[in-house]
């Protein structure tokens, strides 16, 4: 058993941006030289999350428009009119999404269903640099 | 320390099935033989995903009027435009709860509430056959 | 590498009670000894949940706001007409936060982003005492 930690770094273009990075976590994963355990993926932000979804513009549309209808950008947030930074719906949506994802791997591949991409979500209300955490633990 | 990966297979009839695989979950770390540790179980698939639940129809209904407020059946879906397969509503309700759920378990019990039970719901727009990974890290 | 299992102790007051119980996990973690590897948190309880948050009053808010709107206190729950006791949307909510968190520590540290606070909502409709799970698997 043992724990690898490496790093992913992404350049986004904020306001929801989708990016797909199931094949910068399977490389740090054969990096990693284990066969069998689970990998937590983590982003290390207050404005951004994880999930799985089909990688194709519709399903990320239709994601995009969700969070634009539960957490609208354009009305008040207490945290815009504490601050001033203007990504109030951000935090909120990021906080819904969580910013953690677990999936387990066998025989060194990871165990995603055939059309479920893990992607990172990044709210914020402008391009950001990022830095997503893998953590391997295994065999 | 071991790491122990098992499968759970379920029938659904869809459209927000609620399954409990509370018991199935437990009976895999039963066979592990592993006393203290996680488990990961996830839904390798793009629309379905994993929460806990108190397993009661009430509860039940209310998570799925949930859904159908905020991602309804009858609106249009990017990617039912582009695919014509009608479940742009299960992608997105799938992203939203996402697919994987961590439980610690100590001296093999895991540490749900009393009322708190694990479930799967299955989103897509018909029944499917679904294969639940547990995994299950531990001494 | 081991597994370390501890407990956090809270009072909370209960309708949607946001808990930042970041500094005791963190003590957690140090009480472990360990340096490497990955913290699951859980609430074994069927009206609460975790994610990460900006703590300050605004981002707290607005996250009690979505909430309140997707899923409102005053209106019918099918768990209500059930059983009476008029928590039909703490099921709900906490069912769509999800009850674990899971975080990665390197060198004795969780990689939390700056402004990202650990905490646990507690959507019940009365104070609470809680006892949340905090599990260390590293080495």
């Amino acid at each position: 058993m043992a724990v690898v930690t490496k790093h992913v770094h992404l350049e986004t273009v904020g306001n929801g941006d989708v990016i797909n990075i199931t094949d910068a976590v399977q490389s740090c994963l054969i990096e990693s030289g284990l066969a069998n355990g689970v990998v937590t993926i983590f982003s290390p932000s207050a404005t951004s999350g994880l999930t799985t979804l089909e990688y194709e513009s519709g399903c990320i549309k239709d994601l995009q428009r969700l969070f634009d209808e539960i957490l609208p950008v354009d009305r008040e947030y207490a945290h815009n009119l504490r601050w001033g930074d203007g990504n109030g719906h951000s935090h909120a949506r990021a906080a819904l999404l969580k910013p953690s994802l677990t999936v387990p791997f066998c025989q060194g591949e990871m165990t995603l269903g055939t059309w479920q991409s893990i992607v990172m979500v990044d709210f914020d209300n402008r391009p950001r640099q990022r830095k997503m955490v893998v953590q391997i633990i295994g065999e």
